[in-house]
């Protein structure tokens, strides 16, 4: 096999976008040989392909070796199990499922470990969070301490709610800022300082918005090694802030407006706290230059990637089992805040299951739509760096 | 009276600081005096003033019409009620008192309002601060939605912690970082954003250092308006972080490094939010330029200030009726942790003092105490900015 023939399942903005990426040619081996969508105008816009409406009949026709799943959330799992049931390569966008049982029943369809099951952490790709991860992994930073996040630069107006009727619902998403626009700070938080071991959130329903589901989130977590955390995100501010900040025994490093600034201690500051002989000196410090400019390939470099894994063999960059992370953990946060408690990892993924299936049985939600409300919108500078 | 004859009592690193600053001349029309300290040899090192050793002959000597109170925390309200009941202007040190009930006592023996009772919050005239300040009172912010404050650069050594028997125990401060180090930015906090309406505070006790209180503490707070916050303080991480970052609808509004910057909305954003015919649409933005670069006259404007009420009339920068506050303030974040409980101000101060008490009853803390450790220590250095 030489190319991959894709077909593209949901053709909202994200998978619209993959589509029209992989038919210009930007992805190399990789070629658009079926779309589908409930919506038969969608998938004629892409008229290179065959166009379905039914997505069974594009997993039964032969014309693919894998599928992209960019439908409405609660449909990557059913529809994930159908393919790889199926033997196909699968690319799940995120997140991977609405909740962690979904999540575990999706991963446990994956029994056959020559198909590529990959998912759409794009952010992965970008060199300053992989600088990030790896100044942490190879112990240059030292001991995380504390973590502080603000990525509150997802703002979206009320017309962007109003785009879908499925969009910050229960039903339609089973979440909101969590599921939909934070996923990849989720993904990147536990792939760089790995699960929090409890989450305290205080999530904000329809603060912003005429919306049923959280729209600003201030979570506090604790990680294993006792490191605490604040992770802040909202689709309400604006301009909003992208910034990350981590105190490590070796010293600090902030993230923020394309700028990574790395302030090392000579002497781990616990270690100088132990053994300084004045009460108020300090470690002193250099700043060590890290030349990051790079936000890497995003999309492409996951599409590329996946059609590498399939063909070549290569690992994933973002490995579709991995994605049940961030759903624990947007899980974890609406979970504390419905109950007001402390949730200790990991979840119980059934109980958040019932909690959530209430949710959707008590929402009295009607939305009205505004249909091709974002034509014209420039979707590709939606993404939060 | 041309001149205000001062006091001090307590003569440890601020009482000595401000005795010596006072002798130098750089606080016109105050006079020192009189000092006394339980130590003598504390006292003897300024022989220009009488010297007592008991506070009672001091405030009865005749010899002063003001005292500063720079004693260990429990005693602020003992000292402060002897001195106001004896006519004295008192300015006393922050926090005013250990607790909320406490404080209500020392405000309740100020009955005479001709005398003048001040605290020293410093910080009060720090122009970073009353910039701030002046953008959220004047409107030119708009309503506050969300504030994150990290202030962690009160590092301080195992040193510092061992250099007085009284300091980090229950019984000698009545806590840790939220009643040594960062009263004056919990007073900010209040000053500049109002008291919260709710407090959901995490403290870690001896995280950094062999000390029984906090010196760790992330704290969620909600203001009456529906503001959410953060507020973070450490004095075991170096290098330390002071930014604090505000959301607001006109806006956003970024301190940290010395500099102060403003990014106003042309739109305030929750109006572009309902008004925008796009999904992914933002207000437009413009930096306005704030030409903030004076961290004020800090300890000696509060004295002037302090010198300049009783002797002239003019209004107090900070009020010690004030001081209540940040003591409430670090009472709820020390409450929320012991009890595991979202705390809804106001505090209900007896249950407070009830729960320290107990803790005080409970310390089994022997501490090793190294004297004169912070010899030839630049003090100075460390007011946090």
């Amino acid at each position: 096999m030489s190319k991959v023939r894709l077909g593209i399942v949901g053709l909202g903005n994200m998978g619209a976008t993959h589509a029209a990426n992989i038919l210009a040619g930007k992805v190399p081996r990789l070629e658009l040989t079926a779309v589908a969508d409930a919506d038969p105008t969608k998938a004629a816009r892409f008229p290179q392909a065959k166009t379905f409406v039914d997505t069974d009949a594009m997993i039964a026709s032969g014309l693919i070796d894998a599928l992209v799943i960019a439908t409405p959330h609660f449909s990557h799992t059913t529809l994930g199990i159908k393919a790889l049931q199926a033997g196909l390569h699968v690319m799940v966008e995120k997140p991977i499922s609405v909740h962690k049982a979904d999540a575990e029943r999706l991963i446990a369809a994956y029994t056959n470990k020559r198909q590529v099951f990959a998912a759409m952490f794009n952010q992965r790709t970008d060199h300053y969070y992989l600088k990030i991860r790896e100044l942490i992994r190879s112990g240059e930073l030292g001991e995380v301490r504390r973590v502080n996040w603000i990525i509150t630069n997802w703002f979206r107006t009320e017309t962007y709610y109003d785009s879908g009727g499925w969009r910050a619902t229960w039903a339609g998403e089973g979440g909101g800022v969590l599921l939909n626009q934070s996923p990849h700070n989720l993904d990147l938080f536990q792939w760089i300082f790995g699960m929090p071991q409890r989450v305290r959130a205080h999530c904000k329903f329809g603060r912003y918005h005429d919306i049923e589901v959280e729209d600003d989130v201030t979570a506090y977590v604790e990680l294993p090694n006792g490191a605490t955390g604040v992770f802040i995100t909202s689709t309400g501010e604006a301009p909003g802030t992208n910034r990350l900040e981590i105190a490590a025994e070796r010293g600090k490093v902030v993230y923020e407006n394309d700028r990574l600034a790395f302030t090392r201690n000579k002497v781990p500051m616990s270690k100088f706290s132990r053994t300084a002989t004045t009460g108020f000196a300090q470690p002193e410090t250099e700043n060590v230059p890290l030349a990051v400019t790079d936000h890497g390939g995003q999309h492409l470099e996951i599409l590329q990637n996946f059609t590498a894994a399939i063909l070549d063999g290569v690992p994933l960059v973002s490995p579709a089992v991995e994605g049940i992370h961030s759903v624990e953990l947007a899980n974890a946060m609406l979970l504390s805040a419905w109950t007001n408690e402390t949730i200790t990892l990991p979840l119980d993924g059934k109980r958040y299951e019932r909690l959530l299936l209430e949710k959707i049985a008590g929402s009295t939600r009607k939305k009205k739509t505004v249909v091709n409300s974002n034509a014209g919108d420039d979707f590709a500078k939606s993404f939060a760096r």
